[in-house]
């Protein structure tokens, strides 16, 4: 008998030999038909694969993310068997699973294959996984597998097994398909019940331009057809809420060749929404008690060996600027700035907690493939801010910190977040972590208990951590569901010591302060482009670019309709007149294109009772009313920085 | 017989070979008294050196600048026959007027120099000076230049020798000295009432280090004592007024070696300044029809070739970093960068006059040796904004943002101003100034007529536009006298046509918009420099970091002292406490070093009474207020932006 250590900590004794489909079934049918692979031993292996020592076991469905994509990868092999069946003498490179779905690179010789191909593969597919063919795996000597794939002819997993070494070997096989590969896979094909290919595309072998150009097939399935129709659907809502498409419709953003890509410009619309945004964050970080500085964007290379990011993060810096015989570097984190600035004057612990803000701009390399619109740039502006403060006063720091989201998160209607604990890995101390074993212990359980005290829900991940100490990613999910990485929270034991930072104690002893980093509301680039995305580019009124058009039924009441606007503009409510030539239908429906929440509609009657009629957005006609009490409702709105 | 033509046109008539002294004479007696030198046919000439052709003639005085060097570089020669009597041997270098006086460079051998012969040196001028001997004026020979300085073994004025070519060079003599020089110089010494040798220093030679250090006495002279002691005392002011010595004492702002020479950083008391300034220029901007960008601090070397900013001012902009084969580089102007906005989506003359306002950074190159405190910097931050126009809405755009200076000068107390309006100069088309001959004419006539119509004063100055056309540069005075030059107001048709900037035209066809480039407040950076020796530190309430400090009288009412503070920082007054266990004499004056506006102290009776008790810096007790009364003031204050 071995003994299987399950999650929960509880152990269970088994024949030697059981499979992890053995003790699913064992404890219920019902799990058993969810159980798509397992982690044994923290490795994840097949389900049906015996284990015949003691182990800890964790059984993985659809809801791990391990179960998903060993779920997709044995997708990308069923692919695979229907386009043997379809171009046979196709050869394989890679088939591996990715954020949504799976794809499979492949040489299809003289052949092509196009989009309605996918309709064919698609129905051959489903056919395929109908017929219930297990996964099987099977170790193989590397003399073996090289014969066999000789044999085929096929110089694509022959390079594949050139990298491999005897004993790590194995093939899997269902129905007619056999592969190279490590697994692991599901049980069997009939887990697979919807299946959509979604697209085609060309990829270099090896992603190097100078090879040959093979075909890669997209596709995504699910464990039913109703989870793969929302999917469908989510994707179909995504592509109208893209921030790309967006972002031009309403004319938020630009780029242009000539300043360089991944630099965003920020057109008068999308200003208004950054002036908003920092409008808010320097009204919450003021009564927060933080105080606001303003920092040069470069540095000269001494300050970023201090701080660590050189030459560690070389790699995503913007390369050096040589004059005067010193190298000057784009920052690309705020923090040494800002250390710089806490040591410009002598402190004591009276000045503690002491935390500045900035809207920082940094500048990060990204690779030109990585660049995408908002998501990905070169330039970014973050809402940044350090704390400086005594061990002692950690505890309410970092909790008002969270506390600070958590106010964000309403406001902007976020309702679905996750914060991810990230902790070093104690087997790279000093190489990836400060070598501070007992500091990491440390400042790990203060971070935990903040997050236990405030009762939210968390996730801790191992090797995750900052170099400096332990942090909080904080995930959140669009009004779609899709999922954003928005913002962090960091302690950071190490750079107040790089930087010989120090306030004197009580006793006039000099101690290092503790500093917390943090960015609640991350870069304007990002969070406006999630804000694109989450109210499908109907911000709500306070950040709407322009919050009132006035729409006159004809040239008649322009004048009147001035006047109403100068009215509301004199209470900051901005506000346009559509003073063209056109149908007021026509007006109406390019003031809803361009999604600006209040229409006031002024005609004959209107002029005459000194009143507007009212259209919100997407809503309709909301009646007649002054402009006082227009203005009012509008003002109210504002002022609560209403989501709606 | 020969014409001389004055400034005003008139044309009078005298013998050849009259000299502007005789001129001067022949109008007034008490003119020909103040007459330092003159301008003839644009060349500034001895007062005393014949003319013998029909000319052009300004004569010079005190109040012009080419009067005051030419006073101001007689008196080094005067110096320098001082040094000469008491120094036998000396040799010196050059000897050049500079903003506030002269100095001259001189080789003393194995002598030194120190403060106290300073004084005896002053003596021996004022001893001279009284002689009245004439400087007199004599054209040699380069041969005999040559000799006479070989024998005096002087193998500095044979360096500057063997840089002139036989015809233009003249020898000065006054009482014992003579010198190689260019001139010209005033009449004679009587004309130097007044001296002061304010500071000996180091100097290298051709200011390379590894030359021969040189002694460098500094000093100034004036027509009167009268004139010097104003002088020395605005000097003395001057020194408390320090921006560099405020900045530090009131915690505006830093510098550190490891970020870089030349750049901010902005401590939160100097940021407090800033974006009060900040939102004061987004108000005026917002009513003034302005909208809001934001763009990337640096571009690709396209976009600097295209505004010809390269090559022509690549020494003046921070060197390229080089990524993917391409150069990016810093901006040191943010109008490219604006032009883009303009471009990034179709413009017809509706959507015109387009103004767009950015606090654009900006970096720039400045010699180590230039730097000076906030007012010569290489990271700016800059009020800037384009506006994008028709020809015929030109008049009305400038005008604009002229009244907008005046609006600013207004509420800074800025109550001396000079506009320069700076003209091109025909013979440098196409070499310093874009080709353009007509248009040139037509918008320096266009920027004329503004400032005409606007009744501003202003002088012309030839040779000083930007290269894209004419502008008005503004030259404030402190309060203490002291020149800044502030910010500039520029038209640009040059820029419109490199960018290819279009907008259609109600018949439909492309044009290309006039552009204005301006920006009021010029930068942070100098204009908050600025502003701490207006203010001698003593900024009016808007404008102070703290405005309000509560001093309880002792702990008993530090609770009270706090419920005091609360509220008014729930009106958005910056107020603190001074919490410290100190005598309520020392938390006065520490407050009043500080230069907080309000200070409230607080002990029984106000306490009692619910009441604080009001002192104004500077100004003493203001009695007894309730805390509502005070709020009421000071928020009216505030809201003003009143000057005091």
């Amino acid at each position: 008998m071995i003994n299987i250590t399950l999650p929960d900590g509880t152990v269970r004794q088994y024949e030697k030999g059981t499979t992890a489909q053995d003790i699913a079934k064992s404890i219920s049918e019902g799990l058993a038909r969810k159980v798509l692979a397992a982690s044994v031993n923290g490795q994840v292996w097949d389900s049906s694969r015996p284990i015949d020592k003691d182990a800890s076991l964790k059984l993985l469905t659809w809801s791990d993310t391990d179960g998903k994509n060993t779920f997709w990868h044995s997708s990308a092999h069923l692919m695979a068997e229907a386009v043997e069946s379809m171009f046979p003498g196709v050869k394989f490179w890679v088939g591996p699973p990715v954020d949504n779905g799976f794809y499979y690179d492949m040489d299809l010789g003289d052949k092509k294959m196009n989009e309605e191909d996918l309709v064919v593969l698609e129905k051959k597919m489903n056919e395929l996984a109908k017929k219930n063919s297990s996964y099987t795996r099977k170790e193989i000597s590397k003399a073996d597998a090289v014969k066999y794939f000789a044999e085929k002819g096929d110089e694509y997993k022959l390079d594949l097994l050139s990298n491999l070494t005897d004993g790590e070997i194995t093939f899997y096989t269902q129905g007619d398909f056999t592969d190279l590969c490590r697994g692991p896979h599901i049980p069997n094909t009939s887990f697979i019940k919807a299946i959509k290919l979604t697209s085609i595309a060309g990829a270099y072998w090896k992603g190097d331009e100078k090879n040959k150009m093979l075909t890669r097939v997209y596709g995504v399935t699910y464990p039913s057809q109703k989870e793969l129709d929302e999917y469908l659907q989510m994707l179909e809502e995504a592509k109208k809420r893209d921030h790309r498409k967006l972002g031009k419709e309403l004319s938020i953003y630009t780029m242009d060749d000539d300043v360089g890509q991944g630099l965003i410009m920020w057109l008068p619309n999308g200003t208004v929404i950054i002036e908003e945004l920092e409008k808010l964050a320097k009204e919450t970080e003021q009564a927060a008690g933080y105080k606001r500085v303003v920092t040069p964007h470069i540095a000269k290379e001494s300050m970023y060996l201090t701080s660590g990011h050189l030459p560690y993060y070389a790699d995503s810096m913007y390369p050096p600027m040589e004059m005067d015989g010193e190298k000057y570097y784009l920052r690309s984190m705020n923090c040494p700035h800002h250390h710089k600035i806490f040591a410009a004057e002598p402190k004591s612990y009276r000045d503690l907690p002491y935390r500045i803000a900035e809207y920082g701009t940094v500048y990060r390399y990204e690779q030109s493939g990585e660049l995408f619109g908002l998501m990905r740039v070169r330039c970014l502006h973050m809402n940044d801010a350090h704390i400086y403060c005594t061990k002692e006063q950690f505890n309410d720091e970092f909790r008002a910190v969270n506390d600070m989201y958590l106010k964000y998160f309403k406001i902007f209607g976020i309702e679905k977040y996750v914060m991810r604990l990230s902790l070093h890995s104690p087997d790279k101390l000093g190489i990836k972590y400060v070598n501070e074993p007992e500091l990491w212990k440390e400042t790990e359980t203060m971070v935990r208990n903040v997050l236990t005290e405030s009762k939210i829900p968390y996730v801790e991940v191992q090797d995750e951590a900052a170099f400096y100490g332990p942090k909080i990613d904080v995930q959140i999910f669009s009004a779609i569901g899709r999922e954003f990485t928005l913002a962090t929270n960091q302690v950071d034991f190490s750079q107040g010591r790089s930087f010989k930072l120090e306030y004197t104690d009580p006793s006039n002893k000099p101690e290092t302060p503790l500093i917390i980093h943090r960015a609640p509301l991350g870069t304007h680039e990002r969070f406006i482009g999630f804000l694109l995305e989450q109210y499908a580019g109907k911000l709500p009124l306070w950040l709407s670019p322009v919050q009132v058009k006035v729409l006159p039924i004809s040239d008649k009441f322009m004048d009147y309709a001035k006047s109403v606007s100068d009215k509301l503009k004199k209470s900051d409510i901005r506000c346009e007149v559509d003073d063209r030539n056109e149908k007021i239908g026509k007006k109406i429906r390019d003031t809803e294109l361009m999604k600006v929440p209040y229409m006031l509609v002024v005609g004959e009657k209107e002029m005459n009772d000194n009143k507007v009629a009212v259209r919100r957005q997407g809503k309709g006609d909301l009646g007649v009313k002054t402009v006082e009490e227009f203005m009012a409702t509008a003002l109210e709105e504002i002022k609560n920085r209403s989501g709606e």
